[in-house]
């Protein structure tokens, strides 16, 4: 390809919306162009690139017996009526009609249309365990799409969805299946992606795994414990509590607070520390707006998505009229008055804590002395809190948790029964029995992961690509081309690098060396050769890595060979 | 892959909702299944099928200057309401809107996405010509979808855009892609496809072309003139008349014609030849229901397309109220009382005719003896009538015209400046002048290719895919592998196979060989190899093609060699 036909504009200015250096750089290179909000149109490099991607990810499936297939992008809405999901997933998921007023929907994810292929074949148990997998468009509409490829609202993904007789043969599968995803990781250029155990959320199942690259501009919370390896997602690390040793239990007061309404405040005003407090956190029902008040210990954060998991619906920060009884900034788990509808929880933290401050349900006043055990005897203890940096690893008990960011690349889920049941599909098993299989479902984004691998190879001048997947293997530079020799031997080393198989983008325009090394640093190709009338006087080439981890002057008259053997070690 | 572990079921009924055979095939060969009206999800052998495809439209398109991009599928309505299109097309286009109330539409062709992309790269000439195309899912809101993938709703294209600036550059591009296009339907097996001039529709531009695969289940009807080639689109096909001699012109007469309405009975009870009649056939406006009352030679059909390209505007037949002035069964040209806005015309059939019965616009009258040039000497004439069977070739002008019908797999266009001066793309020329570039866009729908192919290679027990496309290459049968022996001999060969790089599929269950060779009948697998106790006593395989033209028995220990030749040479 030569660069002065490669539709396209590159620049050197950052794109003032740009958050995330994957972004800028993928605009100033000319990879892609903003469409709508959340979709972008890709330009040449960005699709060889993803293309490369796919077959890489196409390879690993097939080593693990997965079969290609193609779900539609766009389903019927009865399918999804089937799961329970055209009525539980909120707005991201895209409804419509067509023109006969059926309902339709853009598949965000494919598990109804998986059952769907594939519930009349596999009736008998003999046909498991099976894998299919597409790479396809999805379509979410996400309410606030950001960075570029990382947050997008239409993406390609690759979603494979295998089927068991047992959650044995599923697990054994999972594994399978996360080895392979970390070899995927690995070829694409990305071995320091790392597995975290996750929540499920929407697909439903219990255990799930999301893959994280880690960096500070990742959207997602990974805890981590460099003593054991253990990691999790915020949203689905356990938070473990040191054991306190008991002290006496002081008698519960009532103390004069006025004007002062938050937990720091209060801790301030007691002169007592926030782990010797016991806050209120309200929020509402989405269903019906009915009251959650969770108490949870001062310091601690609650987690959402473990609070949501627990009710099983969806909740929003309360807004606390005066008709509810509650007193904002004075409410605590003693004596508390509110109406019938309300649910009161308590976090792990505060199992057998004593001598705490809290709210006292009036204005104006907080009770200190609180014993949780003494004062509220039938109290249940859940798990609700956010795991802190420097709280306890779940895994083997030391005090070394810390707390990363990172952009998920990928996941995968043993989602159980919970979609063959819904929809009925079902197995005859050895004994006439009928079952309903076990499914597992995997997924990898295509243009995120591309993104991924720019966020964790760049420098200031543009992405540094894998040999794996970048758009060219090859970027050969004829500085001064206006040189009828040296426009003569690029050419003609263009041309044997073709014939020998190798993709090559070949800059001959007239302009500066500057301008020419400044595309090449935006496209990011591997190798950069260079002829020019001084290499050519010395009768060699200048071959030099992207990463700057190699450089080389290269007999002139052998290039294209000593250029395939640099090829194949770097490969 | 063993056919085994195959996701899919096959089976002999042929469904009876297909009316024609690929569709039934695909159907009972476990290729693709039913999810919603016009939409299918694909097995593993259709994409395996398609991914071929894709392969060779990829080659094709690169070599001729295509660079390979990703428009969405999702696209912003404001996009094509810069085209105008939002508001032109119907309800082909689906349009919603998303959580923030933005309208969005579905892709159903990229003129507008392909414009947004390279507007602001393409600002000089020097920028010119460029193609880029894409291979991804479309969606049609279609009527009437039918015939399995011929017409569906959603469907994957290739769909490319090359830009020029001048129209003779566009000119000379086309021809490349039409040649282009002639490869890959030989490539695919189909080297038998015609290029045929049609109408542009709703695509805008002048000069097109479709590529037909002539077939009775078609849905387009082509004329063709064996005698010098010349083909075209009904829709498009000019329609010449024999000159004929000029009578003595009789007298303009009113006849009482009782209870005759249609021109069959008009003729039948002036004992006059249809040709020598004048029929009127009528139409609304969809925009404000005025008439078109369109007179044409009794013999002869209106081709509405012809009439729409004229009108520039959307028609239907029209609804004869008693207030039009019209009288139905009774219209005619001479003294036709109609309101103002009604719009008359003359089809070139009528010119300089002679001594025609034609309705007298009077309830139970019609006239003979009508003289167009003397009763309506003001009269423009136009071509508007459907090319027949035996009619005058418009290219050599012989009666040699006959129709065929067929699938169109493929279409290219001329489209002008239409896209790029609605939404203002523009460069600056060599005199630094501004114009709008021109424009060509060129089609392929890669599932109804695939089916085309099924359609024009199959027998009545399955598709007979081409080598090139096929799903797999070989397909091997161990006939009795309870038998050790033959098990051992095809697992070893199997092996054998897979490392050479040959794509197998390898069916080692314990079934009847009749099932086996069902089976491998509806896969359509070019090659098939079978293992058996009895060839194996002889030391040898038996190999036939599925489409029955070659059969060989090979030597058991060298097999795989030998096959890796007949490879080769049925390549």
């Amino acid at each position: 390809m030569k660069l002065e036909k490669l539709v396209g504009d590159r620049f050197k200015e950052k794109p003032s919306d740009c958050v995330v250096d994957s972004h800028a750089l993928m605009i100033r290179g000319g990879y892609m162009k903003y469409v709508a909000n959340g979709i972008y149109s890709s330009y040449t490099p960005l699709r060889r690139i993803t293309h490369k991607i796919e077959e890489i990810i196409r390879q690993e499936m097939e080593a693990i017996d997965g079969q290609e297939v193609q779900f539609p992008v766009v389903l019927p809405g009865s399918l999804w009526e089937e799961s329970g999901r055209y009525e539980s997933v909120g707005k991201e998921l895209m409804r419509f009609r067509d023109r006969n007023n059926s309902s339709l929907v853009l598949g965000m994810t494919h598990e109804e249309a998986a059952v769907h292929l594939v519930r009349e074949y596999a009736q008998s148990y003999t046909k498991y365990p099976f894998m299919i997998y597409q790479i396809q468009t999805k379509f979410r509409d996400e309410a606030r799409p950001r960075a570029g490829l990382i947050r997008v609202r239409e993406f390609t993904m690759k979603d494979a969805y295998s089927f068991h007789t047992s959650q044995e043969d599923l697990e054994t599968y999972y594994q399978r299946c996360l080895k392979a995803y970390h070899r995927i990781y690995k070829r694409v250029g990305l071995p320091e992606v790392i597995a975290v155990a996750s929540d499920s959320g929407m697909m439903g199942g219990s255990v799930s795994h999301e893959f994280m690259l880690l960096t500070p501009i990742g959207e997602d919370s990974i805890a981590i414990c460099p003593d054991c390896g253990y990691c999790a997602n915020m949203e689905a690390a356990e938070n473990i509590l040191p054991k306190k040793s008991c002290k006496t239990s002081e008698p519960l007061a009532l103390v004069h607070t006025p004007d002062i309404h938050t937990i720091e405040e209060v801790c301030e005003f007691l002169h007592s520390p926030k782990e010797q407090s016991c806050k209120a956190v309200v929020y509402q029902k989405n269903a019906d707006d009915s009251y959650v008040v969770l108490f949870i210990r001062g310091d601690l954060e609650v987690n959402e998505t473990k609070l949501t998991n627990y009710l099983k619906e969806e909740i929003h920060p309360a807004v606390i009229t005066r008709e509810s009884g509650l007193h904002a900034g004075y409410i605590g788990p003693y004596d508390l008055q509110i109406n019938d509808k309300a649910l009161i929880l308590y976090d792990r933290s505060l199992e057998g804590a004593k001598n705490l401050s809290c709210g006292a349900n009036q204005e104006e006043y907080h009770y200190t002395g609180l014993d949780m055990e003494r004062e509220l005897p039938d109290a249940e203890y859940h798990d609700f809190a956010k795991i802190q940096e420097g709280g306890i690893c779940p895994h083997c008990g030391k005090t070394s948790i810390t707390i990363s960011r990172g952009i998920e690349v990928g996941n995968i889920f043993q989602l159980g029964t919970k979609y063959t049941r819904s929809m009925n599909m079902t197995y005859i098993d050895e004994n006439g029995k009928t079952q309903y299989p076990v499914m597992g479902c995997y997924g990898i984004g295509i243009g995120r992961l591309a993104a991924a691998v720019c966020e964790a190879h760049h420098d200031e001048y543009g992405p540094i690509w894998p040999m794996s997947i970048a758009p060219w293997q090859i970027h050969l530079c004829a500085v001064r081309s206006d040189d009828a020799q040296v426009k003569v031997f690029a050419d003609q080393l263009y041309e044997e690098l073709l014939k020998k198989g190798v993709e090559v983008v070949y800059d001959d325009r007239t302009v500066r060396a500057g301008v020419m090394f400044s595309d090449a640093d935006l496209l990011g190709v591997p190798l950069r050769v260079v002829v020019s009338p001084r290499n050519l006087k010395q009768n060699q080439l200048e071959v030099v890595s992207r990463d700057k981890t190699f450089s080389e002057n290269i007999p002139a008259e052998s290039a294209a060979e000593r250029l395939m053997e640099i090829l194949k070690e770097r490969r």
